[in-house]
């Protein structure tokens, strides 16, 4: 079926475990590679640049945003993040799936860009557990706990924007079942125009 | 996720290997019921009623054609064929993905009767390989071969209503295509729309 590289976007809730969910497809199996964002933001000690993100000056990024070089980038406080084409593209000529981790006002404006990208949405088994997940941490104060819900409520108003729902239950059944609507996925009639065109042609030549 | 059944309409060129792929999927499996069509046409020596088909006068079946017993049906040469609701929705109540056998024409009823039901689509690896089933069986005439090759011409026409396309080539693979697809489809955001509900209503309540 289609081997041409599928675009998908994993979003979720924070503390849904979409991090691990992403390592997990990346270990397990030969078909993915990440997408590596753009940031303005100093980066960490022991960041490297080009694994967690690619860092870039204010005037780098902004001329990458005139050369339209960003799928999407977006301003938080006051840095930039976005998601640059040319690894994406060049991953998905490869044939592989590229994945982007990023949250919902960013997978719109991927979809509007990419309509073929498929929207993944990551939940925690229950909103209780969700809460223990972002209280369990035990370093976080009640006011960004509270935050963090009050931002799950908001994210929680796009889901009918994505494709599948998976709920992170058991990590293990969660990476497969991930896995499985991607390789599903490159067996819908819509990617396949060109094997279904093939078939016809053939089946002419034979009247 | 979702476990209210699926139901699902298997169509393919003839040739392409639909009744094997059901069968691969009912005996693997657990999660699947297969639609047993009604018929006006006589057994044939062996037929059991109730197995490929239950038998019906034509009383009968327009009978129940009058008192909306079926989700399609269907009138070729001077046969009825038509899929009964009653069994269909009993099996998807109980859980079951319910698997059509069925054209296309057939198809697109049920897809208007049943907006959420799933098409999938069987074509063989090649028109050549196609040809060499149909005609491989050594005991057709030219014409009959001819005629079926017009056919799938006919139905390749509409593959595009289909959502999914699987390629028989190997029987195991194709199956547990198959599989991951309908699985997968559970996944899908709009088969869960109450789990989204009562996630929405659960971390509002904490708020």
């Amino acid at each position: 079926m289609s081997r041409k590289g599928i675009l998908m976007v994993l979003s979720g809730f924070s503390g849904a475990g979409k991090g691990t969910l992403v390592k997990g497809l990346l270990e397990r199996y030969d078909n993915y590679a990440l997408s590596v964002s753009a940031t303005t933001r100093k980066p960490r000690a022991g960041e490297e640049d080009g694994k967690a993100y690619f860092f870039k000056t204010v005037e780098e990024f902004e001329n990458m945003i005139e050369e339209d070089s960003f799928i999407e980038y977006a301003k938080y406080v006051d840095n930039y993040y976005g998601t640059p084409k040319e690894y994406v593209q060049k991953k998905l000529d490869e044939g592989k799936d590229v994945i982007l981790e990023i949250e919902i006002q960013g997978a719109l404006k991927v979809k509007k860009a990419y309509p073929d990208t498929l929207l993944l949405f990551v939940m925690p088994p229950s909103a209780a557990l969700l809460r223990e997940r972002l209280t369990g941490r035990g370093t976080e104060s009640e006011d960004v706990i509270a935050s963090r819900l009050a931002r799950a409520v908001q994210e929680a108003e796009g889901i009918e924007e994505y494709d599948y729902l998976v709920i992170n239950d058991d990590l293990d059944t969660c990476i497969r079942e991930l896995h499985g609507i991607i390789q599903s996925e490159h067996c819908s009639v819509e990617r396949n125009q060109e094997i279904i065109g093939q078939m016809r042609r053939e089946l002419k030549a034979f009247e």
